[in-house]
């Protein structure tokens, strides 16, 4: 009956935040916090991780590029076992500062440029899924059903979760619209907890050239950057919780 | 009736290397690994973790200061809290890699200004203990006898090894002679396996201004950079087997 | 009659915005642009030259500690010359982006933790300074009165300028009020337009502890950072320029 | 008569070497530099400036991608007018350290991955000249021959100086053998002695797979990292001078 809501947080720098983690944290129930690669810092990790175990919301780690420059967004030359070791490095990181808190680190969800390339590439999606499983093999994996990532990762024997995305629209193929088409995004709250409710009744997905698909879904993404983030993300909130569907963590902990 | 020698390897970063890591770990038994905060990356984690498991030497990590350019050796203002904080990223970080070989991080060295400041702040020795009991209440803490760090973690109930330098002269106060001092350094390899195998037999270091004074020495400090080093590294490693004290890790793994 | 509004700008880092840049380039006379040190990267630099030279500003170097998760607040322990080498590298990566837009930068203020020390330290004012006139002996310098930068500059032969400060207290000894009293900052923008108003009219400054006293000023420095901020900008620009003292920036281009 | 001899130089960072930068200065006439980009900080760029002016050596700006892990060798997905403004930044950068030594930066060669990028690309060409042109129409650009940067600069109407390879092979295309093939490097100082002044000679250079070939040159590049490359840069400045051909600067300053 419920699903959860995930957010991409902790993604400030040293002086310079990202978006409202302490509005976020009250609306979402999983946060992928940055791992101090494509953004964060020992400091930015230890306040989201507080925040969010005070507000009960369940944490992973996000890790990307080391890039904070490019925001992780870029796609930096790197053998595959080279980004296992970077990943290994930022998903050791974060733990280490949740072990001061203390929070477990329950899943981790790539970033940005990683995560596209561990959702098309075989080889890169298997050293991000050794580097995990090496560090802890009760950590989870959050992914975007169909990508090599969630493959890799299901035939290696680890629990993943699926998450679709509240804002953005879907082909009959499951992928996304690309974002230079006109319906790549939904801007409209109402119509994004319409679409969302819509699919968690019956299990299938609108799509901008066909008939509803299948998708497979234990989590929404919602983005956690700007005021009109909060507001989307707090009506979809809301308006799950008023169709009884109040949002859970896909692990609880 | 035998000692460890251990000595700060992996203190490359990208493309520069430092010291010859590769000879180093022939002759010592435990290894203090840098964290990517003073030195080293991913790559070069690895890379060191790996060669020091196929050698079976024991590794610790060797946090310091965020701040290549310093090389950890210039103090950064911070909080104690914040210093935690740093501690806990650098150690996980090392323990994220270190799975990937799989190798044991067995205990913690800090880094020049950073230990500098943990063996004379209560304040800063306390947060660095903590990170490191609340990341593995396993891991040992190697220090310098008589300092703060040393105390907490006495105090704290952690497994304490000290350590001994092999080529800085002492003074009867147990302390270092200053850098400045010309006795401050001891540059012949033999007068420092002397000076070494004395200090065994009898458990009385010779100091430049008094009677010999006990110390407490679990292991042996040498210097890692340079072919120099390599060389007297090597020669108190022979002196010390011939005279039927072949070095052994303070922490069997 | 005029006086110069200034303000610290462009002090964002990749994707991270600091302040209302856009907002308070319609307000101030001239921008202390930051360099890539405490904060900023070539692309953030254009945009803020840039848009400085399309609204008129004056534009300034801003250089910082090399620092930015402290953003240039922590002193890093650094010898006088490397100081000066810091300072002329940063000066000539703003210069080096300025002459794309192009806009001349005209003058030199430092940042945070480097500021308050080259008003303290004589020999840090001398490398700053020498670093500067080594660049451009045209470049101006923008100090605080009474600091040791200030008497280096004037010393040396270059233009200086002097600032005060719209929303902080002064003591009689013409110092600022320090943070830690009630009297510190100024909250209220009238308040604070008041008391400019009546020291342009007359040259003196109330003081929390005596009599206004004469100060120095070409320049008003006003913050950047956070919708208060510009309110509080924009209401001082309009009281001045309804007084008939609409701010001009002390170097004309 | 006289051909230049160039070195990539100043490629150490903070405590890290790269290369024996004091003896190669006493070889080559023009010095590579980086600027912080790929390498490189402040007191590293005077040190090597210092250096290079105190042996008469004339300097260039050596600018590659932000990327000291990857030293530049990596391509950083960027837009050709980022490019222009982070290149501009590096010249910059080092014009500011220079004016202290003070020495004049007479030129600019690309580094790395980005100059494979600018050799192929005319708008990542044009975006980096442009970028010289605006911060100084005097600086010459050292380039390959028939690459896009050298026919944008030629274009531009800039100086334009050319670059042979002393220990790379040739292909009769006039590009050099791909580093797969063995006999991409020329490992013999003596053989690659020969091969230059047999060029300097007749103008023909041997290639492995045809005819000598007709090729363009003010400068051989001779590598700066490791005691061999100075044997060889030794060793062929040392033929050169013996054949009456004493290596002289492109640009004399």
């Amino acid at each position: 009956m419920a699903i959860d809501l995930n957010s991409d947080l902790g993604e400030g720098f040293g002086p310079w935040p990202m978006g409202d983690d302490a509005a976020m944290l009250q609306i979402v129930t999983s946060a992928n916090i940055a791992c101090g690669g494509h953004a964060s810092d020992p400091q930015t990790m230890y306040r989201t991780l507080a925040l969010a175990a005070a507000h009960g919301v369940t944490v992973g780690a996000h890790p990307g590029y080391n890039d904070r420059e490019g925001f992780g967004r870029r796609v930096i030359p790197m053998a595959p076992d080279e980004i296992g070791r970077m990943v290994a490095a930022q998903i050791g990181a974060l733990m280490g500062v949740a072990a001061l808190v203390p929070v477990k680190v329950a899943y981790v969800k790539p970033h940005g440029a990683l995560a596209n390339l561990a959702a098309a590439d075989t080889q890169v999606a298997q050293a991000i899924f050794d580097a995990i499983r090496a560090i802890d093999p009760d950590l989870a994996i959050l992914a975007i059903s169909g990508t090599q990532l969630e493959k890799v990762a299901k035939a290696g024997g680890a629990k993943v979760y699926s998450e679709i995305f509240a804002d953005r629209g879907y082909l009959s193929s499951g992928q996304l619209v690309p974002r230079s088409h006109p319906k790549a995004m939904i801007h409209d709250a109402g119509e994004a907890a319409d679409r969302l409710l819509a699919f968690l009744d019956c299990g299938l997905m609108p799509v901008i050239d066909g008939d509803p698909i299948k998708l497979d879904a234990h989590s929404i993404c919602v983005h956690g950057d700007g005021p009109a983030a909060v507001a989307m993300a707090g009506e979809i909130r809301q308006r799950l919780s008023d169709a009884g569907r109040t949002p859970q963590p896909f692990i609880k902990i």
